[in-house]
């Protein structure tokens, strides 16, 4: 947590947020009007907040992981355009799950990479299809969000089906199952062997790209195509 | 910056780092030996830390936004791989400029995106082409790092155009320079008029995606396609 996230909440008078979230941070809730998600859903949550700010007060809206990517800043917005808000909205960047599964696998994002989720709760399958091939044929990093859940078991099969027709079966895939948590898992393989891998809801997967190569248990991607820095 | 950082910057013998980042946390170097680019160059001092955490020292290696996207850590682990390093390595996660940016721009990461550094120093100009193609015509939206320099002032015209041939003149642009910095700029304009823009060395660019919108000063992208949250 950076300390402008921490200044945020400090001078907040009430924190909206996911009750997974805001266990995280007991000692910042104290003195505050506090709602979560044992309250509200997410849009009544967000919708409320806005209210609040509306009338004067001043919210944190808290999530995981970087508000601006793939979270909850975008559904603030949305509310806010659709009710045309007087509330100051300002977003205070995270750390997202990219970065931090990043850093755990070594240097994956070294190079041009392109964020790709799996879930098409709200996307049509066949345009994350089409996300998928493009960005394996361009030889892109990917870094897959939402590769797996109960009901979309075998979408992560069918990516790498699709992203194994441009990329070799022994190209690094790395990993990460609840960054920096308790719990956290780090697995380095191949696409060939992907499947054979713990991922679940909790997971994000980075697979490299032609020129990715794996060096102890770390990932990594070198900086350039052409070798100007002659390390050697 | 996280408490993380501030943790390892605390634990170290010497930091080691480029003086532009050294001088802003001066607070955090008293007492440390530091080696910073007035001693030498990026590749020896990366060589130089390994040398050091070699030799038992504790050493945090300083550089902007994070660490694993187009920076530090990638040349560190192709220095250690090199030598096969016996150095213990963590990377600590940072704020990229693509979460600076993306949060001073409102909600333009809400979708699948992809990251293109248009420098062609370490990348054939060939495949940065490809990549842009690639990137518009799957509708990712698309974040420029290193759009521009004195030596590469044409590029960004010339993505642009690629871009063009696969999305409307009217998408929305964000243009932010020297996020969070005291000479920060934000600019939201379209691709039309793109190249109409204020683009410098330390500038980023975001492109958005075929359902990107600008609400009052901010850039938002939907989080669906389909639109299943039925938020009127």
């Amino acid at each position: 947590m950076t300390e402008a996230a921490k200044t945020a909440i400090a001078q907040a008078d009430t924190i909206v947020g996911y009750r997974t979230y805001l266990d995280l941070i007991p000692e910042l809730l104290i003195g505050k009007e506090v709602l979560s998600s044992s309250m509200m859903q997410e849009v009544d949550r967000c919708r409320r907040a806005l209210e609040l700010a509306e009338a004067g007060q001043e919210i944190a809206l808290v999530c995981g992981g970087d508000p601006g990517i793939y979270a909850m800043a975008g559904l603030v917005f949305e509310l806010a355009a659709e009710r045309d808000s007087q509330a100051e909205i300002t977003v205070i960047p995270g750390l997202a799950a990219l970065n931090s599964c990043a850093a755990r696998l070594g240097a994956p994002l070294m190079h041009d990479f392109a964020a790709i989720s799996l879930s098409d709760l709200l996307t049509p399958w066949s345009l994350i299809e089409k996300r998928l091939s493009a960005a394996a044929s361009a030889d892109f990093v990917i870094v897959l969000y939402n590769p797996k859940s109960k009901k979309r078991s075998d979408h992560i099969g069918r990516a790498r089906q699709l992203i194994m027709e441009h990329r070799a079966a022994s190209t690094p895939v790395g990993i990460v199952t609840a960054a920096t948590r308790e719990n956290e898992a780090i697995t380095i393989t191949t696409l060939e062997r992907l499947l054979e891998a713990e991922i679940n809801m909790q997971s994000s997967v980075i697979i490299g790209n032609s020129t990715t190569f794996q060096w102890r248990d770390f990932m990594v991607t070198p900086r350039g195509y052409a070798d100007k820095y002659n390390l050697s």
